[in-house]
């Protein structure tokens, strides 16, 4: 395998990708745990967030832990835990200094004493950006795989 | 934590770690959208695509492009967007300068106005190589988990 | 992006971050292949598994071991492939030379002839030390989220 020789152009792509799964490994967590406020920050402040579900996208931090609230309530009421898997991540250098991400996204509900669901199928688009050195969401685009892409 | 003391061999490791993981995001990406031909490109061009479900081996890149083809169709006709979630990657270094790399595959189908449906659970063998610089599969073996392994 | 003037403190985080996603990967395949004493020398030897799922902590090699090969044996019995899926990794350091590493686990089932069923969402806790340069599991923490936490 001929991959020593490549070693240094791809440590910086390899600490990138990892520094990205990671990120949303602790972003999506925060939302899973309902910490809200703590899920919009990693958003920017004029942070976007779009979904084909949606009717209008949540724009800024103010409507994003808004968004995230009711939808934390909602679940709570019905007892259910929501787990989000991103995986399958793939990145590209982009314009500005940013970087678009793409991942697909699953959304699993398991309401207490019941049984797991797949809830949605999704992908997402982000675009990412860098702030005192720390990765955010400057915006996202999901889209929900049963609904048309809108 | 010791970690730093083996920073020098692992990052060869966790670059060739990542590199793996970000091509099958891209190539499973290429099946999913339709991308048939940029598909069949991520396989050398006498690769071979086996699973435990086909009644033979596709042999070739005319042969690859023209199963993913007649997938695609088929699964563009009943309005089902379907996902291929690759994980719990494993590598090894093998012979001749190849790789071989071992991931679960989880077939995720959603249609149209419906509900997503694990479709099949599978693992995955490949070996791979480097031409010019990018990984291509050799072979891949597909075994799905309802059907004996053959 | 400014990813480069980051690379040589990531290079460390994104060699242990690979290594984890590794072991995870090499870890869950020996159980789901019943490889059960195998899985149990992941564990240091006085590891201890414990689930809110089960009545007690698994304490020790042998307890694990015993564990695995009842619940190797159950699915065995009734024909099932079950597959472990873990992700969306997070990890911190921590005191005495550890790691925390906490993930989300998917626990497949395919049963021969039969269509994939999500069995169970989980989160999962570990303690993570190396024993003469490898990852061992000190103590792991499962949470069904079907159940209450414990």
């Amino acid at each position: 395998m001929s991959a020593p020789s490549k070693t240094v152009e791809l440590s910086t792509e390899a600490a990138l990708y990892q520094e990205i799964q990671h990120f949303y490994a602790r972003q999506m967590r925060l939302l899973d745990e309902s910490r809200v406020q703590e899920w919009a920050d990693t958003f920017t402040e004029d942070g976007v967030f779009a979904a084909n579900a949606h009717p209008a996208p949540q724009s800024g931090r103010a409507e994003i832990v808004e968004g995230a609230r009711r939808a934390s309530q909602l679940l709570a009421d019905q007892k259910v835990q929501r787990r989000h898997w991103l995986g399958m991540l793939e990145v590209r250098e982009a314009e500005e200094g940013t970087l678009t991400a793409h991942t697909y996204a699953l959304v699993i509900n398991t309401p207490q004493g019941g049984r797991p669901t797949v809830e949605f199928s999704t992908s997402c688009d982000d675009v990412l950006t860098r702030e005192n050195g720390t990765l955010q969401v400057r915006s996202r685009q999901v889209y929900r795989d049963d609904l048309p892409r809108g």
